[in-house]
Order: structure tokens, then sequence, then C-alpha cells
């Protein structure tokens, strides 16, 4: 198999370009670089059926040059900004909306006609069932990220009743592990590194977040392509477990780190686990790796 | 109030108009004309308080200049051609999604706060439950307009957690009366005109339809405005009754009249009707006053 990754230099675009090389599959990786790395690619370019081509998904005739010959898509390029979306309110419609449009239309020049997709837990908005299932009550968007996000996954599903296409379209909570470069851990670390005598948390401090870690979740991924054969299969991922965020020290108050921000995600993944999957790390492990590859990895914190 | 309606040379949106100037209210109609007609402004336009301004909604400029002094927006511009959305894929994304993103951003550099939108019970794919509620299990989404007026609801929900918005979001069932240019009852009316003694008909001519009264859908606009006082409402719009497109002669065949089609749309209208509202006109009627509007209104046939 011929897959094409979009934001494959990225956390888990890069994880998941090394597992597909590492099974034997080749992998086009198109990433604009602009929250992904190259050092992420090093080892897989250093493999034979690898290419890397650094481009937009705003630029439409290299996109659908780039996915010539492939046989499977990943899209997990997005604008993960969740928390600043209101002050560029154009950035998740353009970086996620339409630049998930310009794939799909790349996809039909190419006759390419399988894509999994990186959806998100907050697309549940402020849910009244915790756990959250797949077919919870039709929820109202918080954030412009969610919004958006809701809007790749409406998208994708008409292209597959219009256009004979399938898909996997993944809702995720926030995923750990190696190479993660953006999120309340990463923050924190980078805070507490920079002072450790005082942690400024956004928010009252019990705000609760499953976290997954990134090779279990790629497993999922696999595990669900291979496994799961409607035309749309929409999968929860994540973990049973949750933590709060709530270190000692000060707080912005309130009950949302900020506006948008869901106080709590906890997803039902019966749909998952029923097709054989299970979590092998959990939370604890999932960030001591995380905090572990950071500290070994200090580069990424002048980075961001 | 002075009223901002997008498509207000349409057809719902001309009769609005209509209504809102009879109340003594002020209205600026921005339309592009490009399904809208002029002369459905012939009424409006003899009266005092009522503005005029041709323009796309893609003209951010022009929709931001246009909407200086308004208090409220109604955004009923759309592409509304769900049938052929898969010859034009981008259509919905432009003229629907991106176009809504303007129209909100527009409404932002106004201090504009208050939005009533037309969205679609398409958007609930096709539901298990009938009547369909506004909660309906999370849906999947069939067609590129569905997919659009899904993405326009999160967008401005979205708008309402992070700018501070309050919106009313309608889920129109499919709207008779006066200026009513574009639909089955209008595919129909016209075949039969030019051939009375064969109409061919898409899918297997069971497919259900819920018909509402454009009268009785503004009245129920107006009634929810004043009284839905949440942040973001959302209301089903429609009449508990049905009737099935099933003429006599030839049908294409196929549960679907095309991609996308729901075979059935009936949605639960509690929620709107416990703001005190009922419809007055039946579905018989208002194809009979469809009819004959129709019939007088001969010019409009030739348009389309």
């Amino acid at each position: 198999m011929r897959y094409f990754i979009t934001g494959g230099a990225g956390y888990i675009g890069s994880n998941l370009t090394d597992r597909l090389l590492a099974d034997g599959h080749k992998v086009v990786v198109y990433d604009n670089l602009s929250t992904g790395f190259e050092r992420f690619l090093l080892g897989a370019k250093s493999l034979p059926g690898f290419e890397f081509v650094p481009g937009d998904l705003l630029d439409t005739d290299k996109l659908a040059k780039a996915m010539n010959g492939c046989d499977f898509v990943f899209h997990l390029a997005a604008n993960a900004d969740v928390r600043f979306g209101t002050e560029h309110p154009g950035r998740d419609l353009e970086q996620n909306t339409i630049a998930t449009f310009n794939v799909l239309e790349a996809m039909r020049k190419n006759a390419v006609k399988k894509i999994a997709f990186s959806s998100t837990g907050s697309i549940y908005g402020e849910p009244d069932v915790f756990p959250t299932p797949e077919t919870a009550p039709f929820p109202v968007q918080t954030s412009l990220y969610g919004a958006s996000k809701l809007a790749c996954e409406g998208l994708i599903s008409a292209y597959c009743e219009g256009f004979g296409f399938q898909a996997w379209i993944f809702r995720f909570v926030s995923i750990l592990g190696e190479r993660y470069t953006h999120g309340h851990v990463f923050d924190f670390y980078k805070k507490l590194l920079s002072n450790p005598d005082e942690l400024f948390i956004l928010g009252d401090g019990h705000q609760k977040k499953s976290y997954l870690y990134v090779q279990d979740c790629i497993d999922a991924m696999l595990l669900a392509i291979d496994k799961a054969g409607e035309r749309v299969n929409i999968l929860n991922l994540g973990s049973d477990e949750y933590i709060e965020v709530k270190p000692k020290l000060s707080y912005a108050g309130g009950e949302r780190g900020w506006i948008g921000d869901s106080p709590f995600i906890l997803l039902d993944c019966t749909k998952v686990r029923s097709l054989g999957w299970a979590p092998r790390v959990g939370i604890r492990d999932a960030v001591t790796r995380t905090l572990d590859w950071l500290s070994k990895e200090r580069w990424v914190l002048d980075k961001r």
C-alpha cells in the first residue's frame, strides 16, 4: 500500500509514518512544516519507500500532484491551536475546513477513495452524557476548532455518499507520547522548567482530561481501518481513564481554561474496543513517557 | 429595528422583508440575485425604511459596509441546489460555509450580535427516529448541502460562545407558498405544463415530504426570536403532516430521488410549538396556494 499522510511531519503523523514504513508500506508525507518538524522524519528518510513533499493544503495543484499513485489518505494536518481560535477566526475555516475540502478534491482527481481523518472529542461541545458515545445527542459547538472539525466530518461523509468514498473518522481525546509538542502537558513542563516554584493554570484546575498514548492511538486506527467496513465509520478514540488538571499553585479561575475549552472530555470507546482494541499504556505512563521524551529533546521547547 | 436580510430577494427572504416592513421595521436586503428576483422587492421598494444592496457574500468589504447600522441579521442566502451538489462540490462550501463565515465576520465588524439562520432538516441525514427531534443522535451527513449547513450551524454556535453572539437556527422542511421558485412542486408543475400526459419522477415515488407554508414559517421565526432566549436556539420548523411524492406515471427508480436526497424528512416540532406557534395552513392548502401563484406568475417558469 502507498499511503498519503497530510501532517505527516507532525506529532501523530510522523509516528504513523514510522509505523507504516516498518510494516513494509510506502508513505508520502505532505506537510507545510507550520507545526511539524522535518527532523521527526529523519528515520523515515533513511528508508526506501518514503517520500516527503513539503507543501500546503491550500496549494491544490501541488497537493493533487503529490497524491498521484497513492491508495489511502490519512488526513491528519490541521490547525490544532484550539485555544486561540477567537484571535484568528478564519484560521480554522481555512486550515481545517477548506484544507479538508482540498484533500477530498485531490482524492477525486486521483481516484483515491479511502480516507482516515483525525477529528476530535471537542466536537461534542459540552455533552450531557459521560462517557460520551458517538451517537450522543446532536451537539452544539462551543469552539471554532470543534466547528471546523464538524464541518470536515460532514464534508467527508457527504463525499462517501456522493462519490463512493469510504472513511474512518476518529474522534480523539488528547494524545500523549514521543514527539508531543503542544498541549497542557507541554505547557506545564515548559512553565515548570522556567519557574519551578509556580505554575499558573488557566481555569480552576478541576478540568478533567482523558489522554491516550500515541502508539495506542495508531494501533486503534490501523485496526479500525482493517476491521470496520461501513461506508462511514465514526469512532471515538480515547481511554476510559481521566485525570484532573490540578496542580497546587495559582489559577486563572473559571470552569473553563479558555472560551470554548471543554471542561471535561471522556469518550465512550465501546465501539472501537468491540473491534478488539484496548489501550496498552495508561495515562500515568503516557505522561511519564511524554516527559521523558521532552527532557531528552529540549530543542522542541525553544521552537514553541 | 433595522434588519439585515441576506437572500432577501429570494423566496422566503422577500416574504420576510414584506412582513418586517409591514410591522414598521427597517430592512436592508443584501442579495446577489443569483436565485432571487428583484421584482419580488417591488412592493418593498415603494416603502420608506427599505434599502436594497445588490451584492455577493464573498465580497466581504461590500457586505460589511452594507450591514452598518443594522441590529439583527437574517442570514437566508444559500446555495439551495441540493440535488446537483456532486456536480460542483465547491459551491456549497463557498456559498454556504464560507459565505456564512463572511456574514459572521461582518457582524463582528459592525457589532451586530444577533442572527437568525435558515438551516435544514437535511442536516439529520437519514435519521432512525421520526419525527426527528433537535436532539436526535449525532447525524452522519449524506449530502454536500446538508454538510455545508452543518458547518454553518457549527460556525454560528462557536461565534455565540466565542464572541457573545445570540443565534436562532431554524431547521426547515421544504417551504411552499407565494414566490416559491424551485423544488419538487415547481418541477412537477413545469413538467406537467409542458407535457400533461406524463410525469417523470426521480426515485420510486414513495419519498415522503413534509411541507410548511411560507407565512407560517415566518410566524414561527419571529415568535421564536421573541420567545426563545438561550444563547444558541436550535429549532425544527415543519409541519406534523407529510405527503408522499406519488404521481401515477413513470419512475426513475431507487429509494432516493438523487444521491444525498433524504427519503423522508419529518421533524419533531414540539419545541417551537411549545413557544405558542402552530401552522395555520395545511400541506394541501399550501400546495394549492403555491400552484395558484405559479399559474399567475408564469414568467418564473422561464427563469428556471
